[in-house]
């Protein structure tokens, strides 16, 4: 079994988390419950930040909060020195009840309504990532009728995608997002953008891929945009001051996955675009990250209380939870693998091979497929490991089964963050049916 | 261009559903809308529901509202004479808050909780769809408990497993669900039930799949479960009341899918039942069905506002939309197909193929590839046809992106049944940071 950041077996075989018993927390809350590692978050927030202050590299290290978004949540990246980065009005709207401070948030997305950039300017962010032309025009216009400044980024293709420890270049990306670096689309972009009177051009941004477990590929996406950085410097002597190479960086879900640490991704991607700068002569721009899942990934523990059982002679085992594709769909959605552990059993051997099925009306909600778990009974507390992105952020209201209590756990203390769902909340939105039968 | 029921094109080239513009539903309701024909779901109610009657079958259609639950469809559902099917404590909940009578809710599902249980004892609802042995030992314990008779189902896997136009027959089925029929399960759980003090058996249930479009597959399913039951009469003198076919009656999506009507599933189904009951002379059962996407799918409509467009030469031309895989995942989770039109060129010729992007933050969120279109421009209101099933239901705050409003439109009226969300929805179960930093 592997434990990660704070978990550990306490003496009567339960599973812990920042020094609070798993099952403790189980009573307390209910399930099913995401528990989240605040230490271990720290820890990953803190290898970002502080690799990039050892290496004097001016940077700016952006939580992707649509891995998990909540205030809470916001006001720990805030803690930890992370800007925010923010992928529509509903997040932009959590960040600041949180209390983020604005010029450190930056705003995504391929479709940004006219209203989700009328709050982005109302509240003076950061930092708008452009998406597409539409979006330049509507921006401009935007900026203009405000008589109001807004720095912005180019999102852009570079036809380098990624994923666990391959990655492919390509002359031009089937995306929807960015405008793409190697057709005329970026270089155009930058002509729309460079000398607006209220847009500020910082630079540029891009997002290579998810779950990768090694540095060449951002080093090559980082060595593109470098070299599109010269020639706008050398033609227009226009300096990019940032250069945003996204997030991406893998985590362990199941032992097939080898991590690396946030200092490694941060060394070797600045080792590369220092040479690249050093080569054509440029100043080093500050370089901003994005990490999202590998914040908070490995971080979250989703406890499910055992109910049913169900055995397909000589076939497989089910063994039925109390949640499933409503609070985590992407087993069914990704085929995502995960792994588990029954918390009030986790000295014992695991010796069964269960299929972990959940509640919902529909015979693709199941959780693991032939999970090793110890022998499972009705009442048992199953912990599923790595839960904590896209987890709570993807949960629906399928089945009309309420969302889960989300808690953060930290040097013996927990406390909640996300109420659980009530059944009123649920219905809160519906109205009775006025329309006569005909 | 295939229209859905009442929808028409007005002359002013408009997509009108119920005899209203779609073009004043989204201006009035803002979008991405769900609209609701509630024409056509009355019409697919009563073609199930009379079919019934004409052959003199006594029946139950229980709308099966995992796919689209909400106060004001129980209340249609209600109005057309339907029962209705809940798979959770919020769907009972939901329907309950509806006035909907409770005898007439039938409880589905492969891991109920106690508190779920407790509250259709509570509620003295009218069946429960029995689907394990821990159900079993659960409910005996808490009619006995509480002294109260209830109603129950055995819900049986036979073996047959329906898609589209094919089926197979397995020697038992390898599913999260129901009692296996063929390998002595079913018979374990009739025999710990038949008898008891408290729960009443009325007979068996089975649920073979989902888009068929065929009937053959419910009539072989049936031939099982009554040879069942004449055994059961036989051996143990009990008489099943029910014999609950379930539901799977497929809509057409795209032009590929060839639906049924109601009336020919209905038929065919009572055809191949009544004879197979003659030859094992037993008395003819009530029959119960379970439609649900038939009865909501091609009722339903998304509109949405298109917003940005961008070109990969000689690839894909994408325009974005203002909603997406937050209120339609059917697409990335089940690669499922749709049609679309431009709502307010519904009379001009589609000349384009776009691929249908939505505005969350994750490449696969898409909504159709290569669909034919009208040509786009910013501003239009896209008209997504089919999405009344499964959409509304497994609708997420992914990105907190708000869910959609929804309305019903019949004879020319609209109301408003589910409000759109707003931010303070959101973030109404997020709680502020507590821990301090170590």
């Amino acid at each position: 079994m592997h434990l990660y950041g704070t978990q550990q077996v306490n003496s009567q075989g339960h599973l812990t988390i920042g020094g609070v018993d798993t099952l403790t927390l189980a009573q307390q809350y209910g399930t099913p419950l995401f528990v989240y590692d605040v230490a271990l978050i720290r820890e990953r927030a803190q290898g970002f930040v502080n690799t990039f202050k050892k290496l004097g590299v001016t940077a700016q290290v952006a939580y992707a909060s649509k891995a998990f978004s909540s205030i809470a949540m916001y006001q720990l990246a805030a803690q930890e020195g992370m800007s925010i980065d923010v992928v529509s009005g509903g997040e932009l709207y959590t960040a600041l009840q949180a209390g983020v401070v604005p010029s450190t948030i930056h705003f995504h997305g391929n479709n940004k309504s006219l209203a989700e950039l009328e709050m982005a300017f109302e509240a003076k962010i950061g930092c708008i990532v452009v998406d597409n032309f539409y979006e330049i025009e509507t921006l401009k216009q935007l900026a203009k009728n405000r008589q109001q400044q807004m720095a912005i980024l180019l999102r852009v293709t570079p036809g380098v995608e990624a994923h666990t420890h391959d990655f492919i270049t390509t002359g031009q990306a089937d995306s929807k997002f960015g405008f793409d670096l190697n057709n005329g689309q970026a270089d155009e972009a930058f002509l729309q953008t460079y000398q607006d009177e209220y847009l500020q051009l910082l630079g540029m941004h891009c997002h290579i891929g998810s779950q990768i477990f090694d540095t060449v590929a951002f080093g090559v996406a980082g060595e593109k945009l470098v070299d599109k950085m010269a020639k706008w410097k050398e033609t227009y002597q226009f300096t990019c001051r940032v250069l945003n190479l996204g997030g991406g960086f893998g985590i362990r879900y199941t032992e097939e996955d080898k991590p690396l640490a946030p200092q490694v991704y941060v060394e070797d991607m600045i080792k590369v675009v220092q040479k690249k700068v050093n080569e054509v002569k440029l100043t080093m721009p500050e370089i901003w990250i994005e990490p999202g899942r590998s914040l908070v990934g490995d971080a979250g523990t989703s406890l499910y209380t055992i109910g049913s059982h169900k055995t397909v002679p000589n076939v497989r085992e089910y063994i039925a939870v109390d949640g499933g594709m409503s609070d985590n769909i992407r087993p069914a959605l990704y085929d995502a693998k995960y792994e588990a552990v029954i918390a009030n059993k986790a000295d014992q051997a695991a010796t069964e091979t269960y299929t972990v099925a959940g509640k919902l009306c529909e015979s693709g909600d199941k959780l693991i497929e032939d999970a090793q778990l110890q022998q499972a009974e009705a009442g048992d507390i199953l912990a599923m490991f790595c839960t904590g992105a896209y987890g709570y952020a993807m949960a629906s209201n399928y089945n009309r089964v309420a969302r889960p209590a989300v808690v953060f756990v930290e040097d013996g203390q927990h406390q909640l963050v996300i109420a659980r769902e009530t059944y009123d909340h649920i219905i809160a939105n519906d109205k009775a049916l006025t329309l006569k039968k005909g």
